[in-house]
């Protein structure tokens, strides 16, 4: 049976990509070696990472802009903690906004450093919106938000004016939409979404942000230090990089992030419209912040659980239930979810409706 | 042709684990799912990990001795910085001992925390051997080595006598040989040598050992947070955990280390024989030192080389290049490499001999 994979992250990617990556583990470039087996030093793997450092940029339209990308290993909390040790200045001030359990997390390590000011928080609402109207103070060193939050299914449409510089975690959006990513001097992802196998992380930074905070920074959390080694300051996850090359090469063969925007518009609206429809359900978060790649949704008589859970099983749905923090339903959309899949869902759900009534 | 790797480090792993990781990477465990597309949350993965931990303390004979074993990201460079943040006291003293490029490396980060006492160092001759009779201060918080030089080819054979934990890296030498590893307080490993592919760190730890240092720990930096979250912290390197275990077990399957010794000192054996006995080649690394896992050698005359590297390129052979920072050869004979691989090696040796003759 056809499987409809709605996991959170790790997550669905491209068949083709699974493909690929299987028969690089074989033999990878027709050189009858593993990419497993392989020097990171090899001629084969320092092109991958090139490649790989280069589309980066490319689909975020960043070339030529004074950006590098890097592919670093610890995931995105290993950024919360490589973000002030690199620019928050000692005595300075880091402002970030609560938006939910990885921005708050986030939060956290800052503090560790010195002033950190949280501008606003949705955590008494159980972060089901996108706090607005916040001010940023002028003299911070940097701006930090989470654009997706995969927990409770917001995402920020706006972002907001400043002109202190912008560092966003994009761990559960990135290469889903498009935005003027000009507008931010640091993004950086988990690649266990959108981009790849978890393992590795896209940091891609503005250099001139760098070098600037007086701190001695240990050497595997000095972004310079990534830069200068072109992102092999040691061995890098070798595999976990060439599947996101893979799932990148995939992306821009697709016509970029603008199309792959348009199908994850589609999926998302397709889902929304269903769950505003449908009598059983309701959205778990506010309307105006809904998250294109995770909706989170609940049953208005949780008694109906039991059928409807039999039933999306059936229909070979995976990965569907709520975090435990929300409970309920998440139906997490990521670029290489097929629209066929999301279709899956809400016949499921108008069956239940059926079902019940 | 068949290929003999002698790849430094990401190196050959055993054949039937790159079939069942590529297997895996289209259907894990009759899923009908990708192992890249699983949540590491769910009861396939989280019994991978469980596995992987065990089997891990199981190969070294540490089970119930008060050790946890975790999966890390990083590389052992993020090890360097892990351990004086959780061993070395506020206040406290932590001694190294320098005998190669990567024990510096591991004392360059511990002098960013405090006293930083260096025992022994061979770096004036090129680290060609392992420092011996020097003396550990009783008061340190922990005595830092590295038990095998992967660039220089020499190997710790008999540990020092001390009351002080011993903090072992053996990157490029675990599951090697048998060692009475609890007397080891804390070993790591970056797995890409005879563990897994790049991408994930084994930290193998004695739980007493931790919480006293009277720091505040990075979240990501902390064993103890690692430990309590059974080594799924944040989302951790599905893939190259699976790996990792997919090679232990083949090693346990073989008959566990002292097994796998017996055959690696037959390698050894084997090459460094004709390296002393064939007159146009000499060992780079002091006789009582000689790894069993990285085999440096020279060409007495240099104007050899290109017959030579002609030669072994043609019988198959890769990966053979010394270190910049040596020159020469550099055999590198891990755990799955075939003793056939070395007769390779070792005939094309003979075969130069002749050549030149």
């Amino acid at each position: 049976m056809k499987k409809h994979n709605y996991s959170a992250g790790p997550c669905i990617l491209p068949q083709e990509v699974f493909e690929k990556a299987s028969q690089a583990v074989l033999n990878f470039n027709n050189s009858g070696l593993s990419i497993l087996e392989i020097s990171h030093r090899s001629k084969d793997f320092v092109a991958v990472m090139e490649e790989a450092r280069t589309l980066a940029l490319e689909l975020l339209g960043l070339e030529n802009k004074g950006y590098q990308a890097l592919f670093l290993q610890g995931g995105a909390s290993m950024e919360f903690l490589r973000i002030p040790f690199n620019l928050l200045k000692e005595n300075g001030k880091a402002s970030y906004l609560d938006s939910g359990t990885w921005a708050s997390g986030a939060i956290k390590e800052a503090k560790a450093f010195g002033e950190t000011v949280v501008v606003a928080s949705s955590k008494e609402e159980n972060y089901n919106h996108i706090p607005k109207n916040f001010e940023i103070p002028t003299d911070a060193d940097y701006f930090h938000c989470t654009s997706n939050n995969t927990i409770f299914g917001t995402q920020i449409k706006s972002l907001p004016e400043t002109n202190v510089p912008v560092v966003c975690d994009m761990s559960s959006d990135i290469f889903s939409r498009q935005l003027d990513f000009s507008k931010f001097d640091l993004i950086y992802a988990g690649a266990q979404k959108n981009m790849g196998p978890a393992g590795v992380t896209l940091v891609v930074v503005k250099e001139e942000l760098l070098g600037k905070t007086g701190r001695a920074i240990p050497s595997i959390l000095d972004y310079e230090k990534h830069i200068k080694a072109e992102s092999m300051y040691n061995t890098p996850p070798v595999f976990a990089v060439y599947t996101s090359l893979l799932t990148m090469q995939w992306l821009k063969n697709l016509g970029g992030i603008s199309a792959i925007e348009k199908i994850n518009n589609t999926k998302a609206e397709l889902l929304y419209a269903e769950i505003d429809r449908n009598p059983l359900f309701k959205g778990s978060a506010s309307i105006e912040d809904r998250s294109n790649m995770n909706a989170t949704f609940l049953l208005n008589d949780a008694s109906h659980a039991e059928t409807f859970d039999k039933m999306w099983k059936e229909a070979g749905i995976s990965g569907l239930p709520g975090h435990r923090s929300v409970g309920g339903y998440r139906a997490s959309m990521y670029n290489a979810l097929p629209l066929e899949s999301v279709q899956v869902l809400v016949d499921v759900m108008k069956e239940l409706e059926v079902t019940i009534s």
